[in-house]
């Protein structure tokens, strides 16, 4: 049987020394350097002929580079006749870029898809794409796990009543994605209907759904610069409810992201550790839950060549 | 006939409006911005159906960041039914990692190629690729200038006796380019021929070529850091060679690249702005030629379908 080799390059090296450590395994010797002019220069430092590489790599910000520590990386290990070259990308940047919304757009989720192909990956695994969609930008197998189990458990150890709690999505894309976190709590959901009356004139926030009286967790995939989120969770005090958590799987957390949550109506803002937090994005109000065991899991089961999706879903 | 358009992206701004203007054209409406998270957000603001797009933009410092916004580009080019396009960089990052030097290194050279190619780019345009066999990177076409033309000529406005002038090439490599210099200006050449007599022994310069009393013009295509340029000039006046110039075409000048020439026993060194010298890398001893009627004129004639090489050669 050909070995597994598990290599981390520098979005997210926490969570890739976690995985290892889950794994009962160090991880691969390699070095993610700079030239003087600011080219990445990768060398790997142990030999990984034919064997099984998983990568784990966050194409966070700053994401352009380290998509390109990636594809760079991807590169060398083909080179280095690696058997597999397996991507583990907790999150994948330029999700949200997964249509022409306008004409003359890009449609860079998909440009990355084929880039990392290019590069020389055999199969990816990733966690909650924005869209599910993007599964179909790949030819090559792509694995998609979720959070929301992850994010469930750590709400039902709160031991909250259960005919208290409501499940809310921030919009109408983030249905399915509270609906699976409401089975999992036997709770109902509700619904952030946000409609412009007039081109120019202010957004109106309806709730579509019962919240008076009751704890609204709101759950969406990537909370970036915390507008939308912020802004429901005074929609949803104002509708009544007593007391609004908000959780996600991708804290982008960009801009005035932090400041937003600290001074919202949130309660706690629950995310996981799939893009490593800076130091400045610190808050008490944030609690921090680890994908590792998810995610070593999922790479052993790859790597054994057993299914991914009955062991997520 | 279908339409030409020229786009400009970010990397050089300064050089694609003398393009445009040499050839007597306007830059197509295009916006470059980033999201709140760093991601790359492109849009081609004109149609560009049906026609001859060409993409100025040299994968300068931040490489990585120029690169994806040259790929995001091609992307949305293509997706707008661009009959061509066409990729023009003046300067192509990455090309000194164009081959294996140790075990389990990537070659990024081959993965930038191949990255664009999968991006959707037709052609490409180029300027003194570091070693001309990163053309065979490319399956599609690819066209190759010469800066020598230009550098050539401004050394005969300094009129200095042919009998004096001597071309150095700074390394074996370089030995082809400062020969076409070198015919050219009717002078021989000399070649700094380095040598570690014992492993953790400092280089020893040895200087191939009769340079006594001579004006020195060393030739290199990409100077970085002026670690080997400066200490080529001073072993060239240590030799007896009366005067050092020295001139490149692609000025990366990371690092101490300034403080060197500064310091240096360089008189003069003469670049061309493939790459856009930042506020910070100013020097009253670099001269500055345009490479803007060159690129220019390549474009035309590949527009016009027109044989490029014989121009430049
Ligand atoms: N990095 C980003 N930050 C903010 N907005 C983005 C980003 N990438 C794409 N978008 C926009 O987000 C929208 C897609 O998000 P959604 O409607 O939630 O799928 C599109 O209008 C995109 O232009
Ligand atoms: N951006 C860079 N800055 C400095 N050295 C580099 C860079 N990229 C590649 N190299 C190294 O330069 C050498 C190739 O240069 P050369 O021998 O002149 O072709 C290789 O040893 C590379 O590891």
């Amino acid at each position: 049987n050909s070995q597994l080799k598990l290599f981390s390059l520098n979005s997210n090296n926490p969570l890739a020394q976690e995985i290892a450590q889950e794994m009962g395994v160090e991880l691969g010797k390699s070095s993610v350097k700079h030239f003087s002019d600011g080219e990445i220069q990768i060398s790997i430092e142990e030999s990984i002929r034919g064997c099984d590489v998983f990568i784990v790599q966050s194409t966070s910000a700053p994401v352009n580079e380290h998509l390109m520590e990636l594809l760079i990386m991807v590169d060398a290990c083909k080179r280095a006749s690696a058997r597999t070259v397996n991507v583990v990308m907790p999150y994948y940047g330029y999700a949200r870029q997964d249509r022409k919304a306008k004409a003359r757009e890009p449609i860079t989720a998909k440009l990355v898809a084929n880039l990392l192909e290019t590069a020389g990956a055999t199969r990816v695994i990733v966690l909650d794409l924005h869209a599910p969609q993007i599964q179909g930008f790949f030819d090559i197998l792509i694995d998609h796990l979720m959070a929301v189990p992850l994010l469930s458990d750590y709400f039902k150890t709160k031991n909250i009543p259960e005919d208290e709690i409501v499940i809310v999505s921030p919009d109408h894309g983030g249905v399915t994605r509270a609906r699976k976190m409401a089975e999992r709590l036997k709770a109902p959901i509700a619904i952030i209907d946000k409609r412009r009356p007039k081109p120019n004139v202010a957004e109106v926030m309806n709730i579509v759904g019962n919240v008076d009286g009751k704890v609204a967790i709101l759950i969406d995939d990537i909370i970036d610069t915390a507008g939308t989120i912020t802004i429901g969770a005074d929609a949803l005090r104002a509708a009544g409810a007593k007391e609004v958590y908000a959780c996600c799987s991708h804290p982008v957390l960009s801009g005035p992201a932090i400041e937003r949550i600290n001074n919202s109506a949130i309660k706690e803002l629950v995310i996981t550790n799939t893009i490593q937090l800076s130091e400045d994005k610190q808050s008490p109000k944030i609690k921090e839950l680890s994908v590792a065991k998810l995610m070593a899991d999922a790479i052993v089961r790859v790597y054994e060549n057993k299914s991914v999706s009955t062991l997520f879903d």
